[in-house]
């Protein structure tokens, strides 16, 4: 499979420049970054392309790499409603192109997501601790604040935690988010790291996302890679290209 | 829904029983036991019967339950595959009775193993690591080797974890099951504990199911009781009844 | 190593004197409880006592037993600081019965608050979860709250914990006690479970302790047992007859 | 403190470099590598110099920094008994400089040992279990291997591991160390990490130690360099100047 990179000189392009030459099934074609000429992708008989730009050049991307007919695994940010429509009418209108849109590559984050709100309707309390070095300024992070929200929507309609506590100090039992407390540690040393407890009667299940290093997306962008190719259209997130059912 | 209990005087039938008095939605209509007349559960309107009994009578209890249209959750031990075959008979010929039949009713552990195989085609390492007292005989535990054998079919094809293991002590690395390690852990003060490890690069994914009491069965065997009338026929595994999809 | 209870009758009591009788180097000589002749555990050639009583009649107890040379080890409640003096006083007066008083037998509880005190000066992030079933009335627990009293006394003229948050939502970052966030968890099938988690650059250091049923007192109780009489006069908390130096 | 790093342009040494001129209360003096002149570090009035350079070199270096009075902080390795003998002579003759020598820095690696040896005598069962990135080639580990000796010495005379298990596959029980199971786990996305359990009657402990980067023994370092002008002699370990009593 051959594969290019746009944004081939910012430090995730990079990363994937690197990731596609290692990779033994794919061929590395063309990195192409701000300034360079788009023609150098299908000069190269590109099939798929990572992008990983920016908000303001990653439609006239889209749109290039449609209309000459190569996939795209695009991680870049911004994606509104009004974007993803515009996406599925150009690939609606020529089809042969797939595009894979996805808010996050790494495998665990997904999962642990998807897990969760399977899980939800089948136990009585569920938690979330989410846990990051202390640089980081905002308390719940994104993924934990999604994760609760998916897994309020699981359980809409069930009885909420069991909860006695009647004294207390303030925060000692977390925030709340759609009724899932969420507690955040920030501690140096730490990474990026997730930990979802669900019980019931006499048991917990417990699922644990760590991310250990910046480069934890690379397997989820190869997957993209490697699938897209099967599904016609716009895919919106890399779980949809993987076998959950 | 009316509840009757088949092996009411056990000690998984006494909890059984006392689950369904106090659960809201559910009414206890009998509890019946070695001897007692299996009529008690047709005089009293049962819709589903609970049974934790012998291999030797489950047979004779569910040819009962299904001729009087009654559901059957199902714990007791010891079904071939010639029993199954012979409980689908028998259903298909009655239509009307519903049969869940389950190894294990202890949710976390049922939504380990799905998850676990769920998760398995997407990361390059996994390991299994299973803690429990001292007390036990085996080692792998029986739900460890399970979990390790569907892990390993999901991973068919695909590498194997990598590992540059030169010099070592016997046993360090654990027992191969399927290809994947398994360790177990004894130690007085624990109960029943599992944990999957999934690794890529950057991340890891960790399921971890922990059995803290002897009870933990209760909500998978209300669950069944619940959701079994809405599925004809038989069904083997309560994560058939699970919205998993 | 003959071994007396008062409270034998209580639930902590009747354990203790089952455990005495399991062990192999105890002898169990009378069981005494309300109403019972305190004379049983002299005539009986008792060498050491164990109270796990009332506040009412500790100090009637302890008073009988220090004048008749018997060791004590206490865990009944409601030690003031007067009451403790007046112990003191009493054992100084009368050498040969030596008294153990500790609020808590459960030894990974004390090693964690151990630990924890000594690790606290060495890390730049220090945080504490705890998790309990969700019957508990206060957040955080009492023992959470004193290990996190422990660790701010340890830390004190340090530097707080680094924490960049400048957005989020109340409760996210937990209580704080003495400068270290305490996240309180409170889910179905759990017991009582606290986690010490420390950090600095590239590295972190967990200590971890699980309660996982009502007997883990015990152990603690038999070293106390097994002890006490190499200890003169009053000792207060099973760490003084720990080698923790 | 004025503070001078010999190795300084290997990397570890250039860390260290950078962590020296981070530090609010030390200036960074000298750094001298291979065919540097070692007057560098007097000239500049060095009073204490980090050493992570090599077993050839780091005697010759030592003799220098004894000789004039300038305390050494030594992560080279190669010390065996005769060269830590020679070391002592050193510092006797001549009082005013003081040695450090530490086979790890990692503060969380050494408390886990510490703990580990004084928490071994209060419980039934131990075991371990380390995990690391699949490319090492011991297994176990050497940290693991070391921590297991110190409990295996603290138990002596101890009863073993209880373990009834009696049908098994080869390895499930990990390889025995001194008495005590360790478990090697590998995985992709793992840095190095250990985990020391204790078991007793209804509760465990445990200590976990996680190294997510390759520059956690920084802070040990940084102990070392403000602590060691106080401990006259040779000092071998970082725990001997932590208040750990």
């Amino acid at each position: 499979m051959r594969v290019g990179v746009l944004g081939a000189k910012g430090k995730v392009g990079a990363t994937m420049v690197a990731a596609v030459e290692a990779a033994d099934d794919l061929d590395f074609t063309a990195g192409v970054d701000a300034g360079d000429d788009l023609g150098r992708l299908t000069d190269s008989g590109t099939e798929v392309v990572i992008d990983f730009t920016h908000p303001d050049v990653v439609m006239d991307n889209l749109k290039f790499l449609i209309d000459n007919g190569i996939h795209a695994v695009v991680g870049t940010t911004g994606f509104t409603q009004e974007r993803l429509d515009q996406v599925s009418a150009w690939v609606e209108a020529k089809p042969g192109a797939n595009v894979l849109i996805a808010p996050n590559f790494a495998i665990g984050a997904v999962l642990t997501m998807h897990f969760a709100r399977q899980a939800a309707p089948y136990f009585e309390s569920v938690e979330i601790i989410e846990l990051h070095h202390p640089h980081k300024a905002d308390a719940p992070s994104g993924t934990a604040a999604r994760t609760a929200k998916l897994i309020g929507e699981a359980r809409k309609g069930l009885p909420p935690n069991p909860d006695a506590t009647s004294t207390g100090l303030d925060g000692a039992r977390g925030a709340d988010v759609d009724g899932v407390p969420v507690h955040s540690v920030r501690l140096t040393g730490l990474v990026a790291h997730q930990e979802v407890l669900f019980g019931t009667q006499g048991e917990t299940l417990t699922i644990r996302h760590d991310s250990l290093d910046r480069t934890s997306f690379v397997p989820g962008v190869l997957l993209g890679v490697r699938e897209i190719g099967k599904h016609p259209g716009l895919t919106v997130g890399i779980e949809s290209l993987m076998n959950l059912g």
